[in-house]
């Protein structure tokens, strides 16, 4: 199946959130002789959470058996996820062998049904973080966590990060800061409420409502 | 065609950068009463410049004739798209009725080849950004530049700043906090490599190698 050195595969599933996926594929689609593959249940188009993208996807987790790094995204698709045997097999086989296996935002939480993160630190979206300790996970509020072979980022745009972390573990710091120079990452957010603990409180109430709505 | 308050249409066109686009799409696509549609010359999958991404798009440039917001990424595909009259037609067009037309990345060529950005301030992505000259644009170095209803980002990851800027002039800043917060927006580069001017020497060269490559 694989062309290139590294094979990294990238679980999509009906109503993800893109920037989990798109962000972190920015980074790992860059690294040399790497090969990035979408993997879903069925093959086709699979739409997002808010309903107006749609990725083509062709690979079935039959087509990917043994990627050397595995991302899951979160997003509200998740949720239904959690009682998919077939990806938490899939999940649970392609991890013996994966250098690498990772989650963004809530994504973690279907590592963590799939039995992987058991009596380890991770992290994942804030509004979901305490959740983890139902799974025997030990919940982190940073921002990327590395533990073992597995590496979580935390909410949705958290995912850059926690890519060019693993960039940098996988290739060297030289070609991970290459490849954040390329998509040239040197964030100046407009206001500083990215986190729970830096966000105005009437701020907070409104996100809460939204992920809720 | 509109069914919302606001309708948001974003251009794909083969050898897109994915995150120039999917960046501001996570942001705007969250706002209040927003529709996103994603556009293209005709319909079907475009794929993206790493070859590894397709999103199927519906609409073509018929279909949208008012949006509200436009958005044009950049990427390798650029440079082709730069003499599609339909495409500089349409932006021609649409910039007319739009409350804001906006680019990512490179993308701010395409407006600027449709003339809409003569004697203006712009900005693009760093390894681009004397040619703005060239069509009459006095280039930025800045991250997010607004210039009357046209707003652009530098570099790919640029876009979520210049999206979360737009947010906040659009749906006011406790929406657009809401939506950083919700995206936990609160970036932690493992890294300073991300601008020409923080990146030591040799990591320039090697990036400037990759995007010639």
């Amino acid at each position: 199946m694989k062309g290139t050195d590294m094979q990294v595969a990238i679980v999509l599933y009906p109503g993800f959130t893109s920037l989990d996926v798109i962000g972190p594929y920015e980074v790992l689609g860059r690294l040399p002789d790497t090969e990035v593959v979408f993997v879903a249940e069925e093959p086709g188009l699979v739409v997002n959470d808010l309903k107006s993208l749609s990725i083509n996807v062709v690979a079935t987790f039959d087509d990917v058996a043994e990627p050397d790094v595995v991302l899951v995204g979160g997003g509200p698709g998740q949720v239904r996820q959690m009682s998919s045997e077939r990806l938490l097999e899939w999940l649970r086989t392609v991890d013996r062998t994966s250098k690498w296996t990772t989650a963004v935002c809530t994504g973690t939480f279907l590592l963590a049904a799939a039995g992987l993160l058991e009596g380890r630190r991770a992290t994942t979206h804030w509004g979901a973080l305490d959740g983890l300790a139902d799974f025997g996970v030990t919940p982190s509020k940073e921002r990327v966590v590395i533990d073992g072979h597995y590496a979580t980022g935390a909410g949705v745009s958290a995912g850059i990060d926690m890519a060019l972390t693993l960039a940098g573990l996988i290739a060297g710091d030289d070609v991970a800061q290459a490849v954040q120079l390329i998509i040239e990452y040197a964030p100046e957010p407009p206001y500083s409420a990215g986190s729970v603990d830096s966000a105005p409180a009437a701020v907070v109430e409104r996100a809460w409502k939204e992920m809720s709505a």
